[in-house]
């Protein structure tokens, strides 16, 4: 599992049908510095996260098995909502949790 | 799931049987500043896609899963076609999405 | 499987039914020359392990299936706590082990 | 799924029985940019490829299940030979189909 | 399927049950130019190997199954020891097979 801060939404009209109807966020990974990196990952909500939000992911299986359809097109999943981080020792990812 | 370009095409005759009439395409991932990578992966269309298309891929079991045989010999697969991408506050990513 | 030093907590309120109860502690995987790398992952306690412990880690559908519940969102868990490690002729990882 | 290039065997008289018989290949991974990475992986043969062949990979469960053995100690297979790559726009990777 | 130099154990009294019993070897990592890493995994051993052996590692649900335990603790598993290496035109690698 990791954390990831929502940036923005992928439109793909043509898609596997166990697609329709999700929404498709593209998370940016954290890292322990807090520094933005540049790779992403797409994933499918599942707990209403929104844009700038920072979230709990989970991919492969576990991903496709969440959504109870056992051949659906997913491996990557927003599974929870990050409120706060207790980080001890490690001063500068306080900011990672921006909302909205 | 992540986004990636199709850059080309395999021509493997001898393969797996299960690869038989699917069409294997060499797919180039996106980062967040929209730079392209040297890394690439090979996965198979399942929804029409053809080169120069930004698409949407799945990798594991879950690509395999959508073939509905258990023993196919796939482990990724493009299961969407990206017309657009909302990126709030990435300015540079704009150019990602370039048909054919 | 990894090791990793336990270096935080995620406070997440909103999230899948499957982690409520759930300790949710943040990993920072460790090196063989034992510099901490900016790298972490976050994976689902069932040891009993507490912050700045030395864990030992699993990931993926392993992890999903220690949980006995075949839908949970979990790809990742902290499955033994560690308290020595013997490293023939690497001198540097000797301060991996630091507890609490 | 990926691309390599066959650069070697491994010699492993005490191995896993469901490994008795396999032949099992080194593959160095190749890049959009043709030149040779430092990585390297094992990959179970099923196709009859042969040194220095470009192959088609598969890995994780999938390729575990192409075996047709629920426990058998396979991550990795060998599951097409390359015979070309059309690559548009992306001179520099003809030479990646070198044979034997 | 991955070559790595086993390079130290373990200790962790307290692990999940499934653990109780095995080696827990950690395992350095092999690139083709035969230069160690700094990354490591930890692999259950399944042939008897030991200390400066060179090993054949699997992953992920393979090693788990291997096991014959469907919720063993399990992600990577020690399933070949190394006696040689037959890279053609990669002279440096020769001294990666290095006993005890």
């Amino acid at each position: 599992m990791w954390l990831g801060k929502i940036v923005g939404t992928v439109v793909a009209p043509t898609k596997n049908e166990s697609l329709v109807g999700s929404k498709l966020l593209i998370v940016q990974p954290l890292n322990l510095d807090g520094m933005n990196t540049i790779s992403m990952q797409v994933a499918v909500d599942t707990v209403g996260a929104g844009n700038g939000e920072t979230v709990l992911v989970v991919s492969g299986s576990t991903a496709q098995r969440l959504t109870g359809k056992p051949d659906s097109a997913v491996d990557a999943a927003i599974v929870g909502i990050v409120e706060d981080i207790d980080l001890q020792g490690i001063s500068k990812a306080q900011y990672w949790v921006q909302k909205g």
